[in-house]
């Protein structure tokens, strides 16, 4: 039995309270926030589990294993960072931290430790992302030619970060995981309507060195909410809608047949194919289940967490050169480098 | 009774026959093509139509007094310059040129010779992005925040032009006329999938100088159609999806209000405001022959058409600069002086 | 403080428990359920509140003051009456009865005790059919003209009653509420595809003696989820689609103009009317949240429910006669009488 | 090469000049229509074509191989026996006549003279239904369950026959084809709207003697265009979207499946069973070009058409039984003895 202390009960901590008391394995043994309202919430639900305003009390608690942190990104890197200095296994809400360098610094503290760092990327989780990636990798979809989002609604306004941080981070994760591959520049532009807040509408193109692109489109000032990703191979490509009920993943047989030889000037040297659309039946788990499970399966049994430390760092990246490329209307950024999707 | 001829009867050539025939006061008296095929077709329709594989004939012919421009763009300005240097009035596909000196060139050729030149910015004369304009204009969406649009399908590969030139085209005249300002800046970005083609996705994004910012996503890979444009205002928000059937024209009374007192840290400073959706009714009108006509009435009583050659420039200019900053990934490139939409 | 034991902790049951401990005045002082590992969850997620097999054990509780019945239809006569005697206050699961007869008894019962007795048509306290109530009673949509509901899904396959008493009862229990007027005669039509089962397709036309005429079609067997009621009036038509993430209500300012007089036998006596669409705004609370209060107000306060006795008596009556019409093939079946809608 | 008369130049007259006159080996000689603007139209866009306001002028003509009727109901059978009695093969609009008496008398002449008898029940001959047959009849879907369609729209009231003669014919025709069963007894119900017309909203299910059941539902007074049809098999089940762009077609991998041994009163019988969706790629060809050509292959080859006099008879007789039905509010009226489809 592994005990979990979760730091944070706002949004997010409800649902990480639920999966880890429900998952066979674990119990949550600590929850911490800084607001007494919130805590009262948590202890008519679970009665049991001890609560404190103080997120020290989780991690000098002997009997917590592990801790999951669910607070303001600019919080992640202090909290996670206690929290393995106290031999803690540490699972960090996404974005991991608030710059590279601190991700980079938790990764070394946890592997000096030899302790579990993991980043709740919690798309990579779902069956929707598992079997794009699986299309993906085992060259159904042929050579990768672009990833295409779109994530806006009429979303809460965030003041510490800005919306690429929010939603984009979310298809920067999904990214990583399916196409297995790095881009080596960012170009983004954006705009911040509220005087003095971060920019609330961005777009953010990532180019890979070959010819695969990608392009990110969020707005929290949208008057529809859309959730919408293309992948588009050579041979065959995937419309990702996580708003359908069921039907989410849609495989079209569709592409472009290039012609070599050209004899008419007018004639057309590129074209169409067009074939079914399949739609596979997708696993129902709820993808903050599985990601548990996968962090105390890593606890016991030594292993990497598909979206451990690096993964986050990756992804934090490529927000660091998107913001700078923002800040200058669309120049060129380069990425730094860092260790490469598996 | 005004005679038009219409050089070029591909794709779009018999639309502009089609409608100068039907339209009052019009007749189609000269069509032209390089290919025999295409004039036995115009022919088998339009008995009494003079057909020729020379454009030289329609434009030497004293009958004629105007002439439809509908091939590819490399020719546009060749044939209109040939055409008003003949005397005659001139309606040409969009883009209006392949440069925008060909454009400038044009417009001043008209204006010495008192003819008119008018590009054929189709949606302009539809009564969706009428009513766009209409409530851009009127305030009723308060300050204009934003212009979204994704403009993508499987579509026809262009040997001459980038998809830029095919199908952000349609949105930059959008935007002409509904937002009535020019943008100062671009940054685009995109890639080609096929070797020796042009770009094939495109991302376009254009800054205004003050809170406006406008973005344009095109693509000729993609598995599914779409046509949606987002108008976001800071009093109301429209949907325009010209692919629904009916109530293409959503307009949201959603928004946005900034608190400007702040008295607590974790409190937000931007709620939502979120209210009826209306749909208007809208006119049924085809959007070709609202334009035949307009252009009519311009040649008959000397007025200024709507989409006038400096329209037509303008959106020449912007695909020049997006071009040029696709080139370098990016890279902020500023739009050339024009003058300003009305 | 009014104190409701809950007995059934099915599907239903645990959101009468979620919604009476939450709702304020209410708190939920018993659970019973025949099986011991539902009360085990009951109990987790409850613990302060007395769990039992035997629905005797709330029924005899003192400190029980009202009785909410959330299992299977048969029982609803026998568990209501019990609780009515024992001198609680009931709110019974819809369709309230079994029969027609045992409607009777139960409000005889309730009305001689001075209890209240409510059954729990859901829908009738969703914002969504308040508003088409609303939009109906009026006269905004004119005239009413028809009802007609399609409630299709790969469904549950009940084994006591056909899909009418399970799917059906909602949209009676809507058109009670909505149209305020009672059909007078029924036909219906359907079929069991499982031997031995009852219906699992079913149709049923509602006639009300005048020009208003009502349709429901309820599938447990569809390869997708439909939720669409269309309500047509002279003046306005309303779509209420509950799939629909946001605007689950549509107006659509359409309809006929008939013109009296008829100078040609060619020409078109009835035009069209086609207008504007508009979705308005709903409210977001939960439906059973609003409901509960309302029991609990009804009680407190000697009102009577809104989905009273007579509202399910007037249902089940419904239910029995498309039943007796479905049995013979869509024979015309007359709907006893009963105190008419408010 | 056939030449091919049209008799009716209203809403489908124009359609059929203009498949017949495209389709190879096909040519129109004549068209005639009672009003002489019609006739303006169709010399305009076919000046060889010779006209008439006298249909007898094309019955007349001895170079006119085949005659087409698209007249209004009442006429069909007049002139089609007019047509066969001057020698000509006839291709007549659906429903093919007024009563199956005038049908039957149809059938008989056309055999007699050995001439080709079609009717022209368009959606047999898109490739959309033409997938739903083969699906069907290969045993893909199983043993079928069901056939449900819903056809509404804001639509024009006819005056002459009610709305199951104007749109239900269309799935009475699918069914026909796709199912190749012949239905035993119909219920239907109904109501007229405006005083002294036929009834503009109708509901019509047919029992097939076993397990299968088809429902239609009509109305030209609903504010939203629907075109979807439901075929449920035990093994897979099809929805048919005609108003999609593309997949029109999607083949849900969904059923049931019975269990047998019922160890447990509380368990259920019926199970689920969900897997993927496949749209099938379906060809593009206009269904009536489809159906011209196989007309004039039917008259040159002397085959029976797939839609020929029997299909047409067979969909009368429905429309005769449901119509009576509906006169009496439903009740269960058999349907004569006819042809079995193939």
């Amino acid at each position: 039995m592994i005990t979990v202390g979760v730091i944070g009960y706002g949004y997010w901590g409800p649902n990480l309270v639920r999966n880890f008391a429900e998952v066979p394995g674990g119990r949550v043994g600590f929850v911490t926030d800084l607001r007494p309202a919130r805590l009262s919430q948590a202890t008519a639900r679970y009665p049991a589990t001890k609560v404190s305003t103080d997120y020290r009390d989780v991690i000098n608690d002997p009997s917590v294993d592990a801790v999951a942190i669910a607070t303001p990104v600019s919080s992640h890197f202090d909290l996670a960072m206690a929290a393995l200095r106290a031999g803690k296994h540490v699972l960090v809400e996404k974005p991991m931290t608030a710059t590279s360098e601190q991700s980079m610094t938790l990764i070394d503290e946890a592997e000096k430790r030899g302790l579990v760092l993991m980043v709740d990327h919690t798309f990579v989780y779902t069956s929707a992302v598992a079997r794009m990636r699986e299309l993906t990798q085992s060259g159904d979809l042929g050579e990768i030619y672009y990833y295409d989002s779109v994530r806006i609604n009429l979303g809460l306004f965030q003041h510490d970060v800005n919306v690429l941080w929010d939603l984009a981070v979310h298809d920067l994760s999904i990214m990583d995981y399916v196409l297995a591959q790095t881009p080596v520049a960012v170009s983004a532009t954006g705009l911040a309507h509220v005087p003095g807040q971060p920019e609330n509408i961005a777009y953010m193109t990532m180019f890979f060195g070959g010819r695969l692109i990608a392009h990110v489109h969020v707005n929290w000032l949208a008057p529809v909410k859309v959730r919408r990703t293309l992948l588009g191979g050579s041979r065959r490509m995937i419309v990702f809608d996580d708003l359908e009920a069921s039907e989410k993943i849609k495989v079209y047989d569709r592409g472009i047949s290039v012609n070599p030889s050209q004899e008419n000037v007018y004639q057309m040297l590129v074209g169409y194919r067009a074939g079914d659309m399949w739609a596979p039946q997708l696993g129902i788990a709820e993808a903050l289940h599985t990601e548990a499970k996968h962090f105390l399966d890593c606890i016991e049994n030594k292993k990497t967490p598909t979206t451990d430390g690096h993964a986050g760092l990756r992804v934090v990246r490529l927000l660091e050169a998107a913001t700078r490329s923002m800040s200058q209307q669309g120049a060129l950024v380069p990425v730094g480098a860092s260790t490469p999707a598996v």
